[in-house]
């Protein structure tokens, strides 16, 4: 078996990463958003061509983004979403139900401090993980069957 | 044509009374979630039994709210989600990527403090509306054509 | 057998009262665009706020009228989609695709001015009628039996 | 991430083969429909036998060329459109409504004469370019995300 | 629960008005092509137009009759279709096909001189009868548990 | 919101029973097998014919059992599937599995001495009850937001 | 673009082979039922265990075809259908009616004397040949847009 | 042709290795839930922390494992569900539920102890063989047509 992954959320810190490293041994095809924020805010703007009005700015850069987002989720077994303490992520809520709706198996990541505001979103998950090492884990489970020592 | 509307999102303010009451005269089936903020969160051991830990009463609560919620979507032609402006709202957003992937046609409701939070679910909306009048008169006129005066 | 029928296409002449009317005494329930011109074209501004950018203003009603045709077409067993010989009806030629893709019963109305040009569209549809009457004839045959005399 | 991406519309001028040479580096895989526009008109009479009746001639080559288009469309997970100023690109159209009903990503390329008359084809896409660049520009930042200097 | 029930095959016999009237206290509402065989294979010349080439004269029936056979299929829960001793009946067998690939519930009617010949239409049956009065017990059965005498 | 709710399992109690008299001022549609066992068992060779092999006559009944089966599961917003402590009940596990595939509302009725080997089956229900009179609340709370005294 | 190739109908001439031969050069898979007559029809109880009534004899059978035959038509791009002059062929016409409900694209080949017989699986049909020459052209058309000398 | 073929079923025995090295030389990728039986109880609370309460405990193992089970019933073209004599393997049942909602081609194994217990999941299945032997020789002649000496 090989596993699609994409990894939704946050891109403010080096989840990502500590995830596909320690994953790198597994047969695991990796897609996520682009992390490069000002990039990910400007790309409808850069490619298509300003907007003097900064909902259309945004709208321009999150459509032009949904190509990948959506191609990422339609193609993935499972779907990793990520929320950290601080931002709205409203789209990684988005994410995560788009997901729900396609029947992926959705992993859901997040610290103590929103689980009683993510207790919906959980509740779509097929497991609730606080740390990268343990989505690692979860996907080292699900790929061989073993479990951490 | 009639339109089966649901209404999705905080349940602190009375947004919804306003759309019905002002959509009476329209051929619409309302649906939304269970209101009554506690029953929400406690419905879960209120019928099935205690749970100490908080995180799976909390599970017990928001996969029995589900049924409602995935009916209420699955069943809808048009979905409403309204963001107001304190509230985490994850399961607004998660609800609204549900309806986005089910190809459901997506009004979001909140005001210009979350413009830039929102772009991505403002992008998969049909229509992106500031206050409930307005998507009465959205609903008006996807009914019967006419337009406010 | 009831039918659901959205007619779709241009809207500067009678000929979905021509439909309606000619079928007035069979089980059918109808649906269409909005057909006032105006209304059509400013709704997404009339409601949600001007727009000095053409594009926006434009995009912004089309996606408003998106929720009324797609919920038309989902709905309909048959979707008929008229050409005239003037406009452009990129919209039209839009909604029979999208209605072929969903399986729908595709019926094209045109007259022979555009016969090569709409090749790929009649290769879709399951009748290419001339007249308004022929359509009548289509929807009471499917549903009676009877012919015309 | 690998793209498929189809190439819909016009066959009159060379717009294909500026994207396909300006995305040679990327990841994807590319189809369109047959663009010998004599090949494409005589496939159906070509190949199974002559039709005195234009209509019909016409029919099965249509059909004929339905079996590439509909395998392009259905295997792609960007479906590129061109409108140009001249011809009345129904079959174009068409792809894109199919397209967008199929939840494909939607990316339309067209100049600005025709900004009106595509407003209901541009609001189901995800991007509106004027130039080949711009789509080859999209393609690129979808797979890298790298914007263009 | 109400039953929607095609009945599919051969239109020489009176097979279904034995069914209908042998069901006549049950829930069901039933569907059925048109029996009328003169009007369903001229339909297409009567309304749209003569064809002097009897392929496109019986292609232009077949596919107007088509409208009223998929709506039928898709809107039913229950498929029935019949082969008697004498005809092609590949029709008869199409609709079968198309039925199980939807996922209906597919009930075959014939006699035993059949047999060999439909094994693959009759394994993917959920019900082989000989007898419409058969047909009649089974849908008696599946709406209200009752068992012939 | 109506609700569809389909009662599968074990049909020697008078589960279901309870369930529907709870639930008599709820706007709710109930299906379900046929509940009288030897009907069940027998209904193929009744109505299609004596098979003296056990397991054709067995696979006649059972597959005449589906057609209510599936339509039940296919109509149904709720699935509720009934263990109790003696049957090996692999039809019952069955329906949960088709049910949650299709993305039903799936809600398990069982006592405390299975929920080991239901552990895979109550994971995939959005509710696990151990009494009918919990059931009847799940679905008051669904329909109207009250909760148990 | 690659093509699966579905070719169904009749066992007993090698047309199969003619297509497949002269298609050699061209990037597609072909897969096809099993040809052997005999297999076919014993491959049920030669596996499974005899049977001594020729209905489960033969249903054993094809039950275990529809593995490979659904396998095969779910995988295709195009479903090929062959009809010769002699045989019952249900199997062949139920295959092309199972396709057409999954959107395959369908191309039928039989001579002129079923051309009334087969009027509705030709409807279905986006091409139909008479010879398997024509359906090499057709193939090598749809992949490389050539036609024949 | 390829096959993906998923193993369900119980996890005591070693029927899974006698299949797989049975079908060594054929074009098979087979998938199956994690065998060790302690592994598949306890992946939950492994990985994302003790629960003490069993249900909790064993709730969080079953959904883990959802992922895996899910994706290989998916991505499967056959699925095989064992039952042996001894366990309630209610979840073997529920995956064949699952799979035979998703239209996969249903392969059972069992004794002849649990026949009438089975008879529903047998009348779902293409295929009820007794032996690993007997599966292998399906899983061969579908790819093959070679049946056994």
């Amino acid at each position: 078996m090989t596993l699609n992954v994409y990894l939704s959320g946050e891109i403010h810190t080096d989840w990502r990463e500590q995830i596909i490293e320690g994953a790198r041994d597994l047969d695991i095809r990796f897609s996520a958003p682009v992390t490069d924020h000002d990039a990910s805010d400007d790309c409808g703007v850069a490619i298509l061509g300003a907007e003097p009005d900064k909902f259309w700015h945004d709208n321009k850069g999150a459509r032009l983004n949904a190509i990948r987002t959506r191609t990422g989720i339609e193609q993935a077994d499972v779907v990793v979403v990520r929320f950290d303490e601080k931002y709205k992520q409203w789209n990684a809520a988005f994410d995560a139900g788009y997901a729900a709706a396609l029947g992926k198996a959705l992993v859901v990541l997040h610290g103590p401090e929103h689980q009683h505001a993510l207790k919906e979103v959980d509740a779509a998950a097929l497991a609730v993980a606080q740390h990268p090492a343990q989505v690692v884990a979860i996907l080292r489970y699900v790929l061989t069957g073993a479990l951490p020592a």
